[in-house]
């Protein structure tokens, strides 16, 4: 089905040829046809693998955490694929290019791979793409996938959503947490971190998130507050214990799988639609430039007119059986 | 077609009541069925009136200036209607409703119609709604619509782009510029206008401005750079020429009509896709989640559903023949 060189690509890929696996990250993150084949090769080797989301708002330390976590998941002997999404810096550089180069000795452990997304204006979005670039990694035989995204709209919230445990990052420093709040970022977070733990401010900060908490429903998982110093590897530890055990009432729940079905269900619905639109527009082109006309010149309402096509698409569906 | 009720309502309207209009504004803010009865009735109705969007970041003094200019126009014995967006009030409320208090005096003319904009959430957006208020007003015989919007995201973005002439406002407050133009303001601009023109700074803003523009490629309307003080009612008048001559500009090249087609087709395009979704989504709702099934369990890939999803509903369309 594949092209020959993208099959060759695919080969060494199995084979844990790390030039091979971004070949085909690039592949994936362009989208279009090429990129649905190779994930339709790569498919059956996805492990299941645990997705660990890490979000908040810039500057709190995310990256500094997640470059923490992973050496400590190295040091249990287990292999991680980071997706970094920072879709406000203008090329993915300022802050991720800076933080890749202090991940140096990591990048050099042939056990982590780290990405950082290029990719923005692919149909389909930029969430679709950082789940088929984790997809990839998951399929290259990582133990744990981390993606780390600056939580400030729908975007990241829906990229983040997409793992399994989502751990959300704040810091002392002024109006984190209201941000964080007014993002809706605290109803999605299974995990809250007070990172830079030593700043004034830290100690208020885990109360205030504590209390607000204490004030939701009871239910099978309640997130704790923890805190950290990301820089001096201080509460990592912690951390990651508590993304263990989230994982596993995830397990003993049942949420894990309806998580992974909503996952699923929302993926195929998106793509679905993206296909369904793209057919009907190619479609109803010259039809639509007619009906334009219609209402501009105040013969038919945009409703009439969208009816009128629907009604079109629909019959000319019926003249092809 | 319509219910009793709204046919009463219609007539009131006709009849030129504006509690009539209110009530008419407040059912396609709602959308639906009956939003769409509405538009349906009201449509042989709409006389084409210019379209003004004001648009820029907060506290630039948009809702002033927007203040002035109806004034202006009202002297020329003029009537215009308002729909004044902020999204990121949490109920059209703040700075708007105290706008709407200065605008005291305003709201008791009846050649005047102010309406803040509530809906959040309906399906479709709130440009949708956006548009379809200001047909509500057009529809009710103003000769001048003025749409406001905060000038933050895509939605305003839409907003501000659905009218015949764009005004976007700076003020020399700090990193204003800056922020347009990230934001991608200043591509959408018919007319700049630096608000607030007696603060320090005002004259190096314009300066910037001018500069930037002319860098760009000739064109048939080349943006002009306004300073203002809308507070005291400065430089109002030279806006109001402008966009005089903004509009003759459109009518002479053509762009008027051109402008307003696409306005059309993106109308048409969006609530097609959103029935055409409707009713595919409602059709294959049991079959998604078979489908999410077998994603899950590694047995297919989120590709290869879709694809089978949309085969299965244009067959379903084809069956129905």
């Amino acid at each position: 089905m594949l092209g020959t060189d993208l099959d060759r690509i695919i080969a060494a890929f199995t084979a844990g040829d790390r030039r091979a696996a971004s070949r085909l990250i690039s592949v994936v993150e362009n989208g279009g046809a090429e990129a649905e084949a190779v994930l339709e090769a790569l498919y059956p080797a996805l492990n299941g693998a645990p997705r660990l989301g890490v979000t908040g708002p810039p500057g709190v330390g995310k990256s500094t955490l997640v470059d923490a976590l992973v050496r400590g998941e190295r040091r249990a002997g287990r292999r991680v694929g980071v997706v970094a999404v920072d879709p406000t810096s203008p090329f993915t550089g300022g802050a991720v290019l800076g933080d890749r180069v202090r991940m140096g000795d990591l990048t050099l452990d042939s056990g982590v791979f780290i990405r950082s997304m290029a990719t923005r204006g692919r149909l389909g979005g930029l969430a679709r793409a950082t789940k088929e670039v984790a997809d990839v990694l998951e399929a290259f035989g990582h133990d744990v996938l981390v993606i780390e995204t600056v939580g400030v709209g729908q975007t990241e919230m829906d990229i983040a959503t997409a793992a399994d445990t989502v751990v959300v990052v704040l810091s002392p420093e002024s109006g984190d947490a209201i941000q964080a709040m007014k993002a809706g970022l605290m109803e999605v977070a299974d995990i809250l971190v007070v990172n830079k733990a030593d700043r004034p401010g830290a100690d208020q900060l885990v109360r205030t998130l504590e209390a607000d908490l204490a004030m939701r429903p009871a239910a099978v998982w309640r997130p704790p507050v923890l805190a950290t110093i990301a820089s001096q590897g201080e509460g990592i530890a912690d951390l990651a214990a508590a993304v263990g055990r989230h994982h596993q009432s995830l397990q003993r729940s049942g949420d894990l799988a309806t998580r992974r079905l909503e996952r699923a269900r929302g993926e195929i619905m998106a793509i679905l639609r993206d296909r369904l639109w793209q057919r009907a527009r190619g479609q109803l082109a010259a039809d639509v430039s007619a009906w334009s006309e219609r209402v501009v010149a105040g013969r038919a309402t945009p409703y009439a007119a969208a009816r009128a096509l629907l009604a079109a698409f629909l019959e000319s569906v019926e003249d092809k059986a």
